[in-house]
């Protein structure tokens, strides 16, 4: 009989409304699975397991109640970080990765759980070759996936985009009810995460197949943004109505490759490189005023897009606790992978493969060219009934004192 | 045995998740009272019945399905306006009143529903001076409240404040949940609406008394703003957390009575005189990093916290529903009137008045001193024990293809 030794779970990277259900699938299936014995979570991420902030999962867990809520609590429950490794055959590997490996050896880790988007699968995939380098064997290494943005390769879609999808669409229907009540000229600009792909911002477009209104026009990082063509797409709009309503995505880009809101970039990058943009919609208003003269607003929709966990897709959050689950029971058996939906339809469903994290690290799944109209301002019928599945579905929130009621450490 | 006559329903000023509760209201009142025949609806407020762009109801809405659906739809489902009445007495006063007046006549209406806020309470008065002044009396005049601001005098609060406070306490929370993941210092600065009255930000800090997390400093309109304070307030907040979380309202102004966002205002002013205010949370957003140096973000929760019907206070849509059809038996006798909540408590209730609408056209109804902490940082806990009882109650709304599903003509 295979020996029993304990797990560790981190979260890592930016905050989802469904990375806490996938939390709670991995101590549900590691607290059935019989061969997991204590399973310890890590305060943010790796950063927790270098500083030895671990806490065990077991027993706090054991109450159905407080999984329930974790399944309806947005951000990652233990913390986050953005740590980056440094590369497994650099000058201060042993240092960091020794300090992690001692960690592993004191709590008798044997399995390694790390959720997360790009980025933690980069960490997943070196902590596997240094594992591999160094000849460890007993440690198994599972990426399970996590990103609103949709855009991990490997994996149909990703934990955490159907609820970000439904958020979106809901309140792009609201904001085109909004818009709808007067009938003096004016363009909404509402700007929606994704720095390289689009497949959130395609999600504003669903009220057009869904409900009985749409917005006029969606740009996405995957067209080529021309300004001209775009002071064209509002006036072919104004023509059948006096409020336009526009969806972009903060990455638009022009021709040359710079980002429409790169004048009012930060400047500041992250530890992966990333310059954070800001204000794409913003510098948009201010060209769409200066041009038509008109009332124009942008909206971004910011934070609440990745945490309304208020606006939960039951299909996304069973399938996030699915993959959670599903990522110790392929733990057993393998290492170095990361657990990838592979979506059926007619009807539509999705089972748990793996894929080497190898592979996944440092792609980007971008929405296919067939999915954008010839123009490239909007999206087409199939990208949106692509979509769709993916945020059916209702969660039946506990509410406490008015607010949705979360779990906290 | 009193004569039936017709009556008109309009909607007008900024929309709300609650205002079509209020419209169902009307309706529901004028079809059940006995003393109305048919109930129009005005398309854009007073613009429709300007250019005769009426629809009759009773038929649409005999639908109980349409009329549960009007409920659960935000933004005025009869469209709005900004349309500012000229002075009864000035020159050119007859010639609008007169073609108002000719619509009443010949649509034989006997009552006149008008739901807005401070501005469509102007136009009532107007309506009804005008009407005095000509010896008209076959037309009652009847305002009904609505707004997120909860800023209008005569009644404890307003139709649409409460589903719109439990939409920021609850988007509110999940902020607090998302900004509290990473160990980096960083500052976020949430920006709510309210030029004139603190309300809507007061809200901000709910999560305080519902559940485990709360802002670090809520700032109102009407406290004095201080940048040195503020930068202080966050240097306090430092020592207890590397990350701090702020709600600002937009109307905030230093000692010098100028908006804090002032140098960032478009300049352009609507009907009423009201400039349009932007970036208040951006401008503390960049005098933050100047000042601090670390990570600083501004969210502005812009139109979805006046339109977000998928996060409705079941309290703040039955009472709004209420209210409505308030409007309508106390139009058989009255005239020149708001109706009005009075509140009352332990336990919480309220009913319905009728207050002089001339009195209620010009005024604003403040956060009150004691519902402000000394340092005018924030809100008491007795403020927000005041707010409480208006968000709760959830309402099962109808969701179709993933989304909620609206009303529309």
């Amino acid at each position: 009989m295979k020996r029993t030794k304990n797990a560790v779970v981190g979260q890592s990277g930016g905050p989802t409304a469904a990375i806490n259900a996938t939390l709670a699938g991995v101590i549900s299936g590691a607290m059935e699975c019989g061969f997991i014995d204590t399973i310890y979570g890590a305060f943010n991420g790796i950063q927790g397991i270098l500083e030895d902030r671990t806490v065990p999962l077991n027993q706090i867990f054991s109450d159905k109640d407080a999984l329930m809520l974790l399944k309806q609590t947005p951000a990652a429950a233990l913390g986050s970080c953005r740590k980056k490794l440094p590369l497994p055959d650099s000058d201060d590997a042993d240092d960091v990765y020794g300090k992690i490996f001692d960690f592993f050896k004191s709590k008798e880790i044997g399995y390694f759980f790390y959720i997360g988007g790009n980025d933690s699968m980069d960490t997943v995939a070196k902590l596997s070759s240094y594992a591999e380098k160094k000849g460890i064997c007993d440690v198994h290494f599972i990426g399970v996936p996590k990103t609103i943005d949709c855009d991990l390769c490997g994996t149909s879609h990703t934990p955490g985009y159907g609820s970000a999808a439904k958020y979106i669409a809901t309140t792009m229907q609201e904001i085109l009810r909004d818009t709808a009540v007067y009938t003096v000229k004016a363009v909404t600009i509402v700007e929606i995460m994704g720095r390289d792909a689009g497949w959130l911002t395609a999600a504003a477009a669903l009220p057009r197949i869904l409900s009985s209104t749409a917005p006029d026009y969606v740009y996405l990082p995957e067209a080529i943004f021309d300004t001209e063509s775009f002071f064209h797409d509002i006036e072919k709009a104004f023509e059948k109505h006096p409020n336009v309503v526009i969806a972009v995505s903060e990455g638009i880009r022009g021709s040359d490759g710079k980002y429409v809101g790169e004048s009012a970039q930060s400047g500041v990058s992250d530890a992966f490189g990333h310059r954070y943009l800001q204000g794409t919609a913003k510098s948009l208003e201010l060209a769409v005023k200066e041009h038509f003269g008109c009332k124009v607003r942008s909206v971004e929709l910011n934070l609440p897009q990745r945490c309304a966990a208020h606006m939960l897709s039951a299909t996304d959050i069973e399938e996030s606790f699915g993959v959670g689950r599903a990522a110790v029971y392929h733990s057993a058996e393998e290492s170095g992978v990361m657990i990838c939906y592979r979506r059926h339809d007619l009807p539509y469903s999705v089972d748990f493969v793996t894929s080497p994290v190898m592979d996944i690290a440092n792609g980007i799944r971008k929405v296919p060219a067939g999915f954008i109209t010839k123009e490239g301002n909007n999206v087409t019928d199939e990208c949106l009934e692509y979509i769709k599945p993916l945020i059916l579905g209702e969660i039946d929130l506990v509410f406490e004192n008015g607010i949705p009621k979360h779990f906290s450490f």
